[in-house]
């Protein structure tokens, strides 16, 4: 019976940071940093083409990154805003963002499938800022899951602020190029 | 930075299974494991009272389990189901389990949450049984999160069965245990 899950992040991914300005000051910036991710882990094949991180919304520095681990994590939970909450929050010692001293923000290269849209509440985020939209996702094939139509009114009203289409083109030009080199789309069955 | 997510479940998970038989015939012995699960859990103090197994359909032999970990283990995402999909995943080395040779069902002491719910349809499972509704959980004060009133036909419309009430009682009576000893309502922020 199996008794621990480990999920590792690439060796490219330390890489990056440690050589990195850890202070991004505009939407802009800290939106390229999750799109960079994304592109990094397609071009380097570590998996799905997505990427994420966790800054603090008052002084900008990166907390946390995340990245599309599913494939080599034998791990369907394996997203990038998944594993950039988990990291933030070991990182931390602290299973709510909420509940530290500083105000968090979630920035990920495409809006939330299900699971990570009902992941975001039990984060301690304050702030979710999306890149490329759903529809970008499901149109190279990737299913975004039972999603409410308004997910983000959801996330809205329970104080979590949302915004979406940052450098819109630039993420889902990732989404293409994952399309283009045929990239595994990992979902489960479907019915 | 944070570079990789560990979760162990508690020494009493491992020395509990390594003592049962490890076929469970009926759909209440079954969810009679969940349950217990979700008692040792609160009786141990190692998180919340929600307990998960994973069985393959056909011979109902034990695949995995899982308890609630999110104090212990500093992540917001380790709800029991999420731990008992992710060590079953890891166990086969397969981030499906819908596509190995053999079909599997989750079975929790109580209805998923928005996260658990979003999770199941990347996870592989075939089958879904329920016992507290989660109207037990949030009559003890936890949040269930924006999950969609037809939650249920939304999985069996993918093709995941779901069977509900099996043992409630019997499983709401954790529930009630874990608010009379004042358990930790581990939920994120709110608005």
């Amino acid at each position: 019976m199996k008794s621990d899950i480990s999920i590792h992040l690439p060796d490219w991914s330390a890489q990056l940071i440690s050589g990195t300005d850890k202070t991004f000051p505009t939407r802009e910036s800290r939106m390229s940093l999750a799109i960079l991710l994304s592109r990094l882990n397609v071009e380097n094949a570590t998996g799905g083409p997505f990427g994420a991180a966790i800054f603090n919304m008052d002084t900008h520095e990166l907390l946390s990154i995340g990245m599309n681990l599913v494939v080599s994590s034998d791990c369907s939970m394996a997203h990038a805003e998944m594993i950039a909450i988990s990291c933030a929050q070991q990182l931390l010692g602290s299973f709510d963002l909420g509940a530290t001293p500083c105000r968090y923000e979630l920035v990920t290269s495409c809006e939330p499938c299900a699971m990570c849209f009902g992941a975001i509440p039990w984060s301690g985020i304050r702030h979710l800022a999306c890149g490329a939209r759903d529809a970008d996702a499901r149109a190279i094939g990737f299913d975004e899951g039972p999603k409410m139509a308004d997910w983000k009114e959801a996330l809205e009203s329970r104080g979590i602020t949302v915004e979406t289409d940052i450098c819109r083109q630039e993420a889902a030009d990732v989404l293409q190029l994952y399309a283009k080199d045929r990239g595994t789309i990992y979902n489960g069955r479907h019915g």
